[in-house]
């Protein structure tokens, strides 16, 4: 029942996606004809949402478009990544005498720009990047491609909610700064030195102002042109590597 | 006989091309099918060379899939924009008190890697970006699209020698810095508060080693993964956006 479309894996029909539920397999997300309503969907559902798998609603042409075999209304993409816990990550850096450097990605939907920032984050010694388990890129090929083997590498943590996560980052001694356009805070002018996590927005809108909030800081990049903006690949090239450079002059 | 195929403009036919030529129009380049070689292309393809426009021989079925007309075996792209000359620009800036920050790039033929170079170096503001007329990406449709405007607002110029410019740029007091992997000087280490012209290479092979060999310095972005590279827009961004910190803490 495990098919390969070229570039990612997925499981359909109800039962096989059910087991893998079940079974503890990692699934990116599963996908559910809006007009099967019986039963054995409803335990589907409830078993997801307890395994923090999103489930999407959609028509049945999307469905046959991924596969014309008897789906039963139900496909379900396997995780093209085992998942990490930044939980767990934070206390084994401390113990291994490294100093954190972790990405936080809110809202960065496309998912050539998600891969191009863990291919950067990878080359910068980033530690981990965290994604909310609803919202963010899907982890697929195109991703994994455009990461350039990146995503084989570097953890990726996905979390229930980032603003837990930024209060446990900050409780683990963690300054946590948001990248922004809506500051004149420069970002080479923080102290980066510390252990520090980094969150940056999607292209369009940047970080939610409810993070900005939790934050330590707001770190901008100064445009020299009245109407460009960076993408945000670069935007996280630029900021980690100042790190860099800041933690290479004055190593803790 | 201009006509547009979604992203790019092209002219057609013999007696067209060899006028657009004539009248100093700004051709991309010149496909020409390899079977005529009547006397009129013989005057077309000595002019073009006069005039520093790449001539391509092409098979017949080239030129046929861009266009079903009677092109005769001859189809020119005009240039999506003006190019600008790097002789008029440096002086140009040095009169308005500007300290020149250029790009070269050398071998640099992925379009969407160009596009995305120059929106990167129009957001650090970087006064101009020189390409080699032959063997550079071409400025087309995709190009301007990845550069998010950019194209249409940073000057590019096109020049027949890499080695001439740099030569060129040296005697008037810029510094040129190679962005290589072959190096142990890191790109922060470098005072670049002076004058600078930066020299990125292709992504498969870097700057070539005798332009490497003309330049001031090279300057190497440290990695933290034995296996990672950086795109050559985040490359670019870094060492930009280093130079633009240690202006704006060092102004002159």
């Amino acid at each position: 029942m495990t098919t390969i479309n070229d570039t990612v894996d997925y499981i359909f029909g109800m039962h096989p996606v059910t087991e893998a539920v079940r079974a503890g397999r990692e699934l990116e997300n599963i996908l559910v004809n809006k007009e099967v309503h019986h039963e054995q969907m409803r335990i589907l559902k409830d078993l997801a949402k307890e395994n923090n798998i999103p489930v999407k609603i959609v028509p049945i042409e999307k469905l046959n478009r991924i596969t014309r075999k008897n789906h039963q209304g139900v496909i379900a993409f396997i995780a093209q990544i085992t998942y990490s816990n930044i939980e767990n990550i934070i206390p084994g850096l401390y113990e291994s005498s490294k100093t954190p450097l972790i990405l936080i990605l809110d809202r960065v939907t496309d998912v050539r720009n998600f891969g191009a920032i863990a291919r950067t984050a990878e080359c910068a010694g980033a530690h981990a990047i965290v994604v909310p388990s609803k919202g963010g890129a899907p982890v697929n090929g195109d991703a994994m491609k455009t990461s350039a083997g990146a995503l084989n590498n570097i953890p990726v943590c996905k979390v229930k909610s980032l603003k837990e996560t930024i209060v446990f980052l900050k409780q683990s001694g963690v300054q946590v700064v948001a990248c922004t356009e809506k500051t004149r805070e420069k970002f080479y002018d923080l102290d980066l030195t510390s252990p520090t996590a980094l969150i940056l927005g999607s292209e369009e809108d940047g970080v939610s102002s409810d993070l900005i909030a939790l934050c330590d800081h707001k770190a901008g990049i100064p445009m020299y042109s009245p109407i460009g903006s960076l993408n945000v690949s670069v935007a996280c090239g630029i900021i980690m590597f100042e790190l860099n450079r800041q933690r290479d002059l004055n190593p803790h």
